[in-house]
């Protein structure tokens, strides 16, 4: 609490750019000192409501001396470049996912990142989750002895626009990898990825020859299952539930409620509210804890932040998935 | 299993007569003997399914020489003389609430009962309910450590017809006398009864200057309260909770659901199917335990059978409810 | 948003005044100008987190003209003073509960505060709470038809200190007096109060003839009861739940949990965690509503902040529970 | 109900046979005829509780000229035999899941069961549990719009001993069976088989080869996907539940527990009683619904017994299931 705030360099103000933002405006170890964004328009309008000066240009956010850590909240296409010119400013970095849609712009910044012994974490919020953390937790100290099955229910409200999809990289990098990571956080040691998908509902989806609806298998060195059950929309709400099935017991993470009012007549009992039906009032506290936890690791304290080859890993789940689900083959992978 | 069926003659073929009916059909250990209505098509409807002769005279049942005990199903005003005629007969008997209207009555009829010792036993069928029943196993084990707050929600269905309200002796005597059996159960040693009625629904209570949704409040030696919330309506089904707090911890006995499956859609999460409506398909283990409980009271076993003491407790709390309600005021009971 | 924040004189900086002193802090519509306590450590303790000066003497804060309202969260002995002191300033008064345990000196401010046309908010945050409010709205809409019975359970996390029951003026004016509110906020014509109280774990309680447990059971002139479950202490954390029955459905607002995950094993299964368990935690949505819609009335716009006969009639309704407990009678009402 | 009882057969006495006898005997459409079994000993054993002649040969039971239908529930090795014997008497047959291990000797038999015209039905009982029956007719009935994907869950309390590990066939024809017969009674029409194993816990699985964990993909032609997560233990009982996700909602079918009561106190909220953890208790409604259907089938009635094919079809499902797995490929099935 005593220690100077961390300023934060922001690039992206979009969607997600805006969560991070909130975050830091309210976190009283961090402050936003600059956000840079080619739509100048979107950085002033962040800038007046949580401070921080502007600009179109990456570079000058490097070059102005203020900042200690940047968040790199940008289109995808932008994440390596920024990581590079970071990592070479010797300035922290939290990366958004994926780190890139092409696996070989990745492998080839990774020594670079090694090298530099700067700190890289990857924006995998949903580590941060208090539900999902826990659950990872207890099943960590033993309580449901030896971990058998890990089922990972993930369905987002609704479909993104086409001109998402089209730019997306495919369901798998884009909304899978959040899962395939989720399932590495709990069995780190994945070897094999077998997945399916279909095109049920979604036209952006089918105009750009993606998936609306998938589910995976992944094994784990262990012996371990994992089953990611997702799809492109869900008409409760977000659909963000884990089970985890283990020799001694199984341990379950809910959805997360809108109201704990329910009405019950003669048409049915206890009729709650829809779940959550936004990324950003349900996972906030993640996104507030994992900012937190990378403000550790630029402090050089302990920190659980996932690191640039959890990203890397990430992505070549995702990528053996793709070829998975368009080939029909399970595909072995290699995360070390 | 290999010891002879007790023989059972049945006064009452009615709603009830019929529920009693069935469980000693179901039931390997008893026969249904006789069944005695002056509504003979009844009482002949009912040999036809499951067995017995018939009659319209309940004299010629006790002098038959066949049946092993009685069970009492006829109307409330028949119940006195029967059990009598049964003790005097020296034949056990299992008599359905409330032992009778007129508590003056009851009392004549104690001595008779406690000099013949002839087991007589109440139907109390709630007490064999196997939730109600395990909730207060456990709290007796010690597992909420001590008692302090008892509450019951009981709501029926629907409404009686204002026929059977006319005759009923009122919501306290005819529906309630059940969970003060309940609060009894749980807390033996009641002291005094507060209790309050509306009537906001039902015409017939209303023509018949009785309520049709109460609360009442025990008062037990011990100190905890008890809490009766009824209604003579439910639009959810039958609403049958009861929830105890104790100084460790909280049990609560939910309501008996019609099915396993629930919808989820934009309009809310998890909407069941409601709640059992029915006293017969609701409470049927219990009625089969009870009728179980009363064969091992006949053959000389150990039995948790609720006594005619029992009905005499819960038509006095009754009594006292109807004065509280009417007058305004609590009103001391001694049940001793 | 664009209007200037209403400053606030904060008066009290124990843990009440704290939950408010975050709320204003909080809000973009809010500036914490003065915190007055005769202990100026916890003023200043404030101050060092939220910002405003400090003083012993309230009297300093009226006197400053830098307040556009006061927020009283002083000891309730003080409450009568303040308020008379605000309205004579012309300065808009959020009160906290009970504005005073003697009835006499509230109906003596009554006609002042009447008089002096200066808005005088109570602060019943539970109407502000997400649940109660979503509940009381439907009902409101006719989505249960007519109103029938009214169940409130109220159980805190456990007992306060014995110095604290000393000076609390007894349960039912310390904690039911949210529930009195609540029943009014459901049912504003309460016409009849019958309590019952017992002391079956609290030494504080015992020691200064104050109950630790206790039912009320208050009648509306629409002859709708209500039913107020009340205890010290609540092993599994906060229990805070109501349900309404109408003469179409019952709504129900559930707990608030503290985690999304559960464990199933062989001892049982869906094993959650407990309950919220700080009164700061569990509401807080509430206090912070309760205080954009106090900053409402301020401003002259539409508000439904509670009044300061909302909080004489919680007062009049809390002296006749401890009277009805007392003494074994109901106590009727006239809240006009 | 006044139609003549069909008078059975049974073939086998073991736990399965005896599940039916059960059913038989509740049943008043249904009389128990014969009970044939190389042992004796069950046989009679049945017989002295139901009734029916005994014998340890099949062919006596044909011969009698005393069976409307009868029922296999003896070894699966036995059943192709039994069926083909019963068709060519014309006596209408039930045949317990699998028809057999090895798929050539069903689709030798295929032809023979299409030609003789005789009803034979196959024992999938699940297609009759209230749940998934209600589940399915309402996914049906189009409530929850165009069907998406469907998860089913089915974890047996505790593996099986490792001698009936070695005659089972394997989890995916002994166990999944079930589950495959189940997603075609939602998606008849499953074009593609993906399944994974592992053995973790097991050692009669390891010991011959088999797997106690598993994961199976399904591809229906209509694009939608089936998981099937299974496995040969689940601590907390009898683990059945399936979720079906569509365009307008999605439906569950829940656990069947085992109480209605549930523990709160420090340690956690809500712990409720583990599920049923027997196949007989939790699946003894759809034994008799599905005997019932059977005999509606007998009877010439419209019936919805799953068919000879339904059998064959699970069979082919089972045989890919079990080469996936093991050579790591997805198979293609053709069904018709």
């Amino acid at each position: 609490m005593t220690a100077t705030p961390v300023r934060f360099g922001l690039f992206g103000s979009g969607r997600i750019g805006q969560v991070h933002a909130a975050s830091i405006a309210a976190s009283p170890d961090a402050e936003l000192a600059w956000i840079a964004d080619p739509f100048i328009d979107g950085a002033e309008r962040l800038a007046a409501q949580y401070g921080g000066k502007t600009t179109t240009d990456p570079a000058e956010v490097f070059a102005s001396g203020d900042v200690d850590a940047v968040l790199v909240a940008s289109p995808t296409p932008t994440h390596v470049d920024l990581i590079r010119a970071a990592v070479e400013a010797g300035i922290p970095v939290l990366c958004e996912k994926p780190i890139d849609l092409d696996i070989a712009r990745v492998e080839a910044l990774r020594p670079v990142v090694a090298a530099a012994g700067v700190p890289v974490a990857l924006g995998f919020n949903r580590r941060f989750d208090p539900g999902f953390r826990t659950a990872r937790d207890r099943v960590a100290a033993g309580e449901i002895g030896r971990l058998e099955q890990l089922t990972i229910i993930s369905r987002d409200p609704s479909a993104p626009p086409a001109s998402y999809v089209a730019v997306s990289g495919g369901i798998f990098r884009d909304m899978t990898i959040h899962d395939f990571d989720m399932a590495r956080f709990f069995l780190p040691d994945i070897i094999e990825v077998t997945a399916f998908g279909t095109t049920t509902f979604d036209d952006g989806a089918r105009e750009h020859g993606d998936f609306d609806t998938t589910t995976a298998i992944l094994k784990s060195a262990s012996g371990a299952l994992v089953t990611i059950v997702n799809s492109r929309h869900s008409t409760t709400g977000y659909d963000q539930r884990i089970e985890v099935y283990g020799s001694e017991g199984d341990l379950t993470v809910a959805n997360q409620g809108t109201s704990l009012v329910s009405l019950s007549n003669a048409n049915g009992v206890a009729a709650g509210a829809p779940f959550e039906a936004s990324m950003v009032t349900r996972y906030t506290p993640s996104y507030r804890a994992e900012l937190a936890e990378f403000i550790a690791l630029v402090r050089g304290e302990a920190s659980t932040s996932p690191t640039f080859d959890d990203g890397r890993a990430a992505l070549l789940l995702a990528d053996a998935a793709q070829r998975s689900a368009t080939e029909g083959v399970s595909v072995a992978v290699d995360l070390t």
